[in-house]
């Protein structure tokens, strides 16, 4: 599909606002009702708490501990987040709070527009000195989506303002001839939001920074050598690679600045860092029509997606990094998994998909986004995973907030923006992306046209689309169709052949009356999904899975340890769905290995195999009923006769 | 049998002097042949290269590179295994080698009998203030080693009386009102060296100070708290361990100080540290009849070799620690499983054995011999393993030589004195452990007996056991059985009834006549061994054997990747002998695992599954015929029907 890709030169696919898609489902609201009644304050308390606010009144004197050199991210992510909620569902408590925070970043800035609390106390002299491991301009990323995500969300230009200053002056800083000419972050993040503040204020400029950072980054002379020899010490990070040869090399793979962006071929290093260089190479390709950075996302997206992602969605398995490992390096019980990854990974996806106006890449969101991405919070929404491995003894659990909490806040950015994924829009096109109960509103060149999913989606693969249109109205709606799935779709009650669905979309062009339903059936049944043999950590297994959701087995369902579970080939899977919880859980006789010989270690005659009834859950939800052990993949037997 | 084995009182077993053993055996021969031709000479050329020779002179400068806290003890590994070849094959080059490198020993001890070259010149005036990472008690107990080693094989007193003035000096310094009264070391070794030369010398002293170090370890105040408030800086490995807690605590079960060491009950911490310890331990519970002691031992053995114990007979499985993991962490490709450690298990086991007149004990001792030792060193006996992993995706390769050189000495050192692991002697009963091409030579209260083998073992099953002796006498002859084993035996022709194996050994009292013959077979047949289903990297797998040799699979001989392998449990087995090597390997008919999609990650139908021919060979013989992926469990199908 990479290969079509570039040649297609089609206006990308924009997300709506916020405030016209309205999310009423079963599964998602609860979730996003966390977000606003539990994350948030968490996270607002653990800032109070923690220094964040208190930071930006620069009262910070020596001797006393250091504010973190990435607190801004936090206090910026907390608003964003917020910002998403308001622009839903008005709460003047919360927008009060919001306020606060602008007023407390506000009276941080500088005169000339600077904003970071680290080099503006604790380090005054050394403001861009350490690009590569100083975190300012990631910081300064955050503030500007946050800035960006409140002017939409409230029409105030508070923090768009003092973003935009800070954007000015560094602009200025990283132009021709200024301190930082040449340079780049060592933690992308920047760049993405710069393309956000172009879009939002229609200024090129800030585009045109953005463009400026991806393009020198990987070019050499290395600037992070130009800047340490300069600095004439070692970075915030130093000790962090060895100075060996091999280890420079994986420190620069570690922030993705080893080569120029548009000959970058593989997933490396940090995977967060990774995915959100990524997001910005792939708008930047669509906005400036460049064939060869679309390449490189093409490449980048095969090389991740068909060697380095897990089956929940989860990159970048490699503890020490926090990122990638080599091709099909993919441990189970030793994934990393971040969730802030997996969630980098939904915005890259969205991204691909809608300048490639291609569904397929929303399969990859979506499998990330139910499984890797959702697993990282509790099923209360008060307790986080900041990896998310894929298989454990039972020493695995979720805790109420981190030393470095990028993870709790990023989840909460992302659900409640939900709707942003959920549809799309393309020239007179209405694309729904994901199946969740609720409406949407698309003003096209026909009017207004306003979609309502009625759907019990993933428990079910029953989804209807009703179209209300003041009139009858001439435009295409395109219906994702799950590439695991084997739909049958009606229009208003007639079967409608669907062998046209090509991208991953069935695109319905026609004239739309009001009232007229489109609907769609996945027929969910539970499956099975085997994992490519280069996988060492699989090979043998198999994975069950329901709708876009992954299983696992968890040892509370079980009184066998589940890695002793081995599934026959022949046995049948059966779903069930929990009249209480609503889940749907998958069933099948299978057989457990236990030890023959009393606690000998290698015996000579095999372990027993003893019938074992088989019960998976939705990966997102485990451990949620105490400690347990758990696998998603599953020995599996009966390979062959 | 840990618990009857306490109750059991008899005088120790012995080993054979290493005179007494003649070895011309097909298997070993040649193997030790490159200990005398092709590892001596490398480590003397080593040590004269990398300056453990020469800083014996004491000539070291300030701002010169710094001795190594360890360099006596390759020194001393070096002499030892000089020694035990010059005990059974006169040299006198390598006699005069050893006899210069004594001299430089005698030239660097002090006065006062101390021998440590970094104590002397780096850090004159902190002799024994970092017992805990300083390893001059270990480099001592390696120097006691080779002393008592040098005067066995030479009869010479040159470096015996050197290591007895040491020994003395320690003893007043840990003696009540000594420096370090309370005190004892970070890395054990020198208890089990202190029990060889009260064994040589008779002096009593020895084995009492033996018996302070190892009853002080672990009480509480921890002395090596003492010692570090007393010094008022950190240790010599400082911040191995940060200094929280639970990383405390950890440090303290890494040198195996966490407790004290009669209520020790799991093996833990370093694994070499670790096997040293208990070596010792089991030699002073017999030394004092000490039931508590004794108990420990049983305790531990039960531990280490029903829950940490590789099939290989490697052990430690965590690299971070060079050491063990939690019960039951056994895992393949990332083993640890230091050369070393496997030696020190060797070591151990033969304690074991003979303290409890059981052959058991040798079933495991054989096992890490044939295997996870063997596997340190390449065919040809030039380069060496440090980890012994068993599983390769094809990363791994033998290294001629490494900056910390532990493995290839202990490894010189165990097969040239591989005769005293071959036989023990109990009261009036010559006992043969291993099946091993050769002669040995006993003293029984009735007279001199020789034992002569005739054997292929472990190409064959077949020993011929064939006594010598003057004029008829009565004695017990016992020979091992091992337990995997299905033996057939005769006595000069005729069946004996072998229903009276007890304890491992089949025991023979009779009065024995010149020429009596006693024919042992034990049946080798290809054999599958399976995993207790508490490992988790094993579950739903399969090891081939033969005779004490686990086997694995090597890329070379297979034209898909070796993971991908998938053995049927109804497939056969077949051994066949190379007429080339004598190797005997073993195939089966198998399938392998292909990926259905090209390219996909995680495709919706299963693997292809295609016929390929299995070979498995020894594990200690891979690696040897270029890089290649390993694994020693083969995935395994048709467990259940």
């Amino acid at each position: 599909m990479a290969s079509q890709a570039i040649a297609r030169t089609g206006r990308p696919l924009s997300p709506l606002p916020l405030a016209a898609v309205v999310i009423d489902d079963h599964f998602w609201s609860p979730k996003r009702d966390v977000v606003r009644s539990r994350t948030l304050p968490q996270q607002e308390e653990q800032m109070r708490k923690g220094g964040q606010f208190e930071a930006l009144k620069l009262a910070w004197k020596a001797g006393e501990p250091e504010p973190h050199i990435f607190w801004e991210s936090d206090v910026a992510k907390w608003i964003e987040a917020a910002s998403h909620c308001l622009a839903t569902s008005p709460d003047p408590e919360l927008e009060a709070a919001v306020d606060e925070a602008i007023e407390l970043l506000d009276g941080a800035q500088q005169e000339d527009g600077y904003l970071n609390v680290y080099f503006t106390v604790v380090r005054p002299g050394d403001r861009f000195t350490d690009l590569r491991d100083g975190h300012e301009l990631y910081c300064a990323g955050h503030l500007i989506e946050a800035g960006v995500a409140h002017y939409q969300a409230t029409g105030k230009t508070s923090l768009l303002g003092i973003v935009r200053r800070y954007a000015d002056l560094i602009a200025t800083t990283f132009s021709p001839g200024g301190p930082c000419e040449g340079g780049y972050d060592g933690h992308p993040e920047i760049e993405l939001a710069l393309v956000k503040l172009y879009r939002a204020t229609g200024e090129r400029r800030y585009l045109e920074l953005s463009h400026q950072l991806i393009t020198n980054r990987g070019r050499q002379p290395f600037y992070f050598d130009i800047e340490l020899e300069r600095r004439g010490n070692e970075g915030y990070f130093a000790g962090f690679f060895p100075q060996r040869p091999e280890q420079v090399q994986r420190f620069r793979e570690y922030n993705q600045s080893h080569k120029p962006v548009a000959i970058q071929d593989k997933a490396v290093g940090h995977s967060v860092r990774a995915v959100y260089m990524y997001s910005a190479l792939t708008d930047l390709a669509a906005e400036y029509g460049d064939t060869e950075l679309a390449k490189a996302c093409d490449v980048l997206w095969e090389n991740l997606t068909n060697k380095k992602l897990y089956i929940t969605g989860g990159i970048g398995s490699n503890h020490s990094i926090e990122g990638f490992g080599p091709d099909y390096d993919l441990p189970n019980e030793d994934a990393y998994a971040e969730t802030c990854a997996a969630i980098g990974l939904v915005q890259w996806a969205q991204r691909m998909a809608n300048t490639r106006h291609d569904g397929r890449y929303i399969d990859v969101l979506e499998r990330a986004l139910y499984n890797g991405v959702l697993s990282g919070a509790s099923a209360d929404g008060t307790r986080y995973f900041y990896g998310n491995p894929l298989a454990s003894s039972g020493n695995v659990h979720r805790q109420e907030w981190f030393g470095v909490a990028c993870c709790p806040p990023n989840l909460a950015r992302l659900l409640s923006e939900l709707g942003r994924y959920a549809y799309s829009l393309g020239s007179n096109e209405a694309l729904i992306n994901l199946f969740i109960a609720g409406t949407a509103r698309f003003t096209l060149d026909v009017g207004d046209i306003t979609l309502r999913q009625i759907t019990d989606y993933p428990r079910h693969g029953k989804t209807e689309i009703i179209v209300s249109t003041p009139q009858a109205a001439e435009f295409t709606l395109s219906v994702r169709i799950p590439s695991w799935s084997k739909p049958t779709v009606t229009l208003n009650g007639l079967p409608l052949d669907i062998t046209g669905v090509r991208n991953g979309y069935l695109s319905l062009t026609r004239t739309w009356d009001d009232g007229d339903t489109v609907s769609l059936d996945l027929n969910l049944a539970p499956r099975r999904t085997w994992a490519n043999p280069n996988i060492a950590s699989t090979t043998g297994k198999v994975a069950l899975a329901w709708g876009p959701l992954v299983y696992c087995l968890e040892g509370v369902d079980h009184n066998v340890p589940v890695r002793s579970i081995t599934l026959p080939r022949s046995s049948e899977l059966r779903a069930v769905a929990d009249d209480r919880t609503g889940a749907v859980t998958l069933h099948a006789a299978a057989t457990a290995l236990s030890p023959s010989h009393d606690g000998e270690l290698y015996p000579t005659s095999p372990p027993d195999a003893k019938p074992v009834a088989l019960t998976a859950v939705p990966y997102f939800s485990w451990a949620n009923r105490g400690q347990a052990d758990m696998t998603v993949w599953i020995h599996e037997t009966g390979l062959h006769t």
